[in-house]
């Protein structure tokens, strides 16, 4: 198997429900990608080391889902020049309201590419890895404006809510 | 000069003070980058046109700053699959949570890479176009960690609270 | 069938069930009325046509629903002189205050006509597309004051609670 | 003078800097229109009146500005089946958020028109007043066409943001 | 049967549920009262006729529960000098915190009493209208203080969670 | 001096600017007070004295104000069986909503006649214990409905904006 | 059996779910604690009582858990110098969020320790009493490390997803 | 002079207006501490060191004070079982609310015990500080009560508003 270019973590397994999205995404645009629970506060060394060895790992994108706190997704942001997406986790409390606030509002020096709260936004994360590796790679480019036109064809074709 | 890689584009002259962060960020790194009003509702033909053609003016990285209902980013994502950073602009009424929910709350399909709200987005939305263009060039990437570096030292000079 | 005068159209099928109750005002009140699934993210370019036609179509009044970064109303607003209505879908992460600020918030310019979150801003949509039909036709008036006054007859015949 | 076609009522002379916006759209577009302070809690019975002889005075919208509790557009709705747009005022304790939501949520069979917070949504009151007048008028829609031209030249102009 | 003393209304009869618990506070405490929908929106007249009656009519207090817009108390309250009691109905979008900035939120010169959210208010405004007919009634005063004498008594003989 | 009916507290002298406006309807209305600092956190025990002893020292009403977690309206309602009217102050953060929310949503059994947040509540506030002294006083309704009368006079006579 | 360091009160037996996880932990963790329901608004008396007795009967941490207005956490700490740890309970209506304001803004000079909202909150809320104890006690921090240890170790069983 | 038994920290010397507060009170209470800045996201591994050294160093308590994302105080409470109290920094756009919800709702695990946001809260992490010493200083207990006992006073003093 090809080496991993995205690296999916999540604070819980709990989180899995929904960065399952993420990696369905990836595996549907066969972007080799690896996926594993990272926690900042229970395994908050193997995080950072996570972080520190993604570059030369071959990484190229980290996607990170967390919840409430959420501090995964900007502290491994602070171990690593590679771009890292977050992830806010819908909470049963707050909604993901804490946890999209805890991962967006990152302090200048430091960016986080935040997506949408929840399953949507698992599923963009997994859109955004494809962009940035399709930056430099029209291949990939191609298969995202494909899948944009199949989605496209998909509304137009159920448009009239006829049924 | 160079080609611009990144296209920096926002919906008024007013956003102009937040997303000059931005472009300070591109010039300290040496990132060819253009600057643009481009507005959604102003300008909506402008802006698709702008979002179709990124692509083979050779951009790599779209940055579009929107303030209240703030559109911009997610219209131009949904033209083009390159990808697109958006900065919430504080507003007057609801502080930028008005920008930050319209940029960030994208359906599954078409991510926007979402900054934090106000300066300091705009600074972080320059490194995170760094960081995608970084994803493939070591160059860039050695700036990024010496401008961290950088900024390591600083802190740690002040640590002390000294004076 | 007499050629629609309001346009309802809606981001998702799954929008449907809500904007289903606005559609069901329109029949009541025998205004002609055509609906159609149009994303502003996944079919730009048929929203933008949408709007651009829908004058020289006959209709005199859009509403739109969507929800989360709900860019719909306000793109479609942006393409045409037409009074645009807006619908906030309530969306399972926020409940709808992100279609709520996304539709509301419009630069001052282009403004969208929003009306409540969910199940009775679709039924309000219906009735103010009334409205603005009869502000130039007292026959529409008339069947919005007959409808008032049977729904007050309602009121006042279970007002006292008695079962 | 020719008689008004649009009513502009707030609840407090303290909404007037907001409101003047509305008015000065208005006005601009040669639309005869009356201004005046009527308060939902201060001049109920004048409110009452003043939305039930609304129509036969020949007014064709209204649009009313209110902050906080904000029940002027809502009760003045109650009272007329003519279209009623409800402009939230700031306010300077819930900036304006008290505001929108009295206004918005209204429940179904009676709507408001919302429009953006403060003096975006006071510009975007008198556009809306317009379009619904356009509606049934095309040298109405002929005029805001231009002005949406003139708007759009002025964007292209300076977004090179040269200085 | 003795003259109500306590108007109880509320904006529909879905608010019955949460407003039964009040009438069965005002029950439970012997004071008279009445119990009828009116509705700020639907039935305006019959709002304002009820508000102007009340005090000739004998009340002492009115208790008026609404959602979302909730212009109810506040109309009401702008109509008598009556003291008037608001009960924020909960709602399915904003979960009652539109109702509860629509009714506490009301400028200077007309106040509502507000109470919390949903049924735990309901209950309380059914209390605080039997304080405000107790602060010139020793026997509703001692009626209360037992109230609470019972309830407290009540909370210490299972305060130590034994089962 | 007549024997005080009304006592107004407040958790702080900084609170006073704001309590002040509440003092002056008194004042106005020729209604008893006396006003005090009671800190529900510095001088518990002399808030659960005051709250204690007000009935027998002949209060009728009691009219607290705080600002952030704001305890003391609900502190002193537990204490006592007379109507207390609590008036949210502003703060610097939350602007409010914090003082809003500890003060309103009180647990079903113990209730807090809630104002709304500041100056205006304050005023709210005096107006709301007289309506409920007026509750068995027609001279103090009659005063009420006299300033309600000057209110309405001068709001008519600026309600054309002509100046 | 020993004698309890720490006190676990609540406001209400409806908060047991929630705060069993906190007895759970010190229970884990052997720490002697005692568990009461103490009512801020429905035992006042009770509640200042318990907080003046609590260092002389030798406990060393307060924990308090409390629903909406929540005023439990912060009466306490307002009557003794122990430290406070308050645990905000879920609300039906405003998600808790309630609770949190009410327990976190204190005013400068009584803190509360707040952890987070909900039963992670009272999970927090048994782990902090005892890094508070353990502040002096080894065997308490390497208990607290071992339970660390222990969850990292089942975190990394876990991190592959491969179940 | 004494080794320190508090370490307080924060994510920048912007933050030192705030924090000042909390190094005031620890000063007058004469306990010995130390302050710094320490980031979270631009001296990473500075933070672990510290974290992980701060009990063999002799700190009994940390307070960490950040901004915005605000990880600080959660990441040194996943590496240290000291307890560490977290004081949320006023920000420019969200007012602190960012910094509550990052501080707070840290899941069950790590706890970290959060004060109100701004100076207040600063203000209150230097008592908290010193009531967690003092749950085994009888002294620190003692100088907790007088300058509680100082404050009430003064409190007192000005309690009649007197000018």
């Amino acid at each position: 198997m090809a080496l991993p270019q995205v690296g999916v973590i999540m604070g819980s397994t709990s989180d899995w429900p929904t960065m399952e999205q993420c990696c369905d995404v990836l595996q549907e645009l066969t972007i080799p990608f690896e996926k594993r629970v990272v926690s900042a506060h229970r395994t908050p060394d193997e995080m950072f080391r996570y972080a520190e060895e993604a570059e030369q790992r071959g990484l190229k994108v980290i996607i990170a889902g967390a919840g409430g706190a959420a501090h995964l997704p900007g502290m491994v942001a602070a171990k690593t020049v590679l771009p890292v997406i977050g992830v806010p986790i819908k909470t049963s409390t707050l909604n993901g309201l804490d946890s999209l606030y805890s991962i967006v509002q990152m302090p200048g020096g430091v960016p986080v590419a935040t997506v949408s709260i929840g399953q949507a936004g698992a599923v963009n994360a997994g859109l955004l890895a494809a962009e940035i590796l399709g930056a430099h790679d029209e291949t990939v480019r191609e298969q995202l404006r494909q899948r944009r036109e199949a989605i496209r064809r998909r509304v137009l074709e159920t448009a009239n809510l006829d049924g």
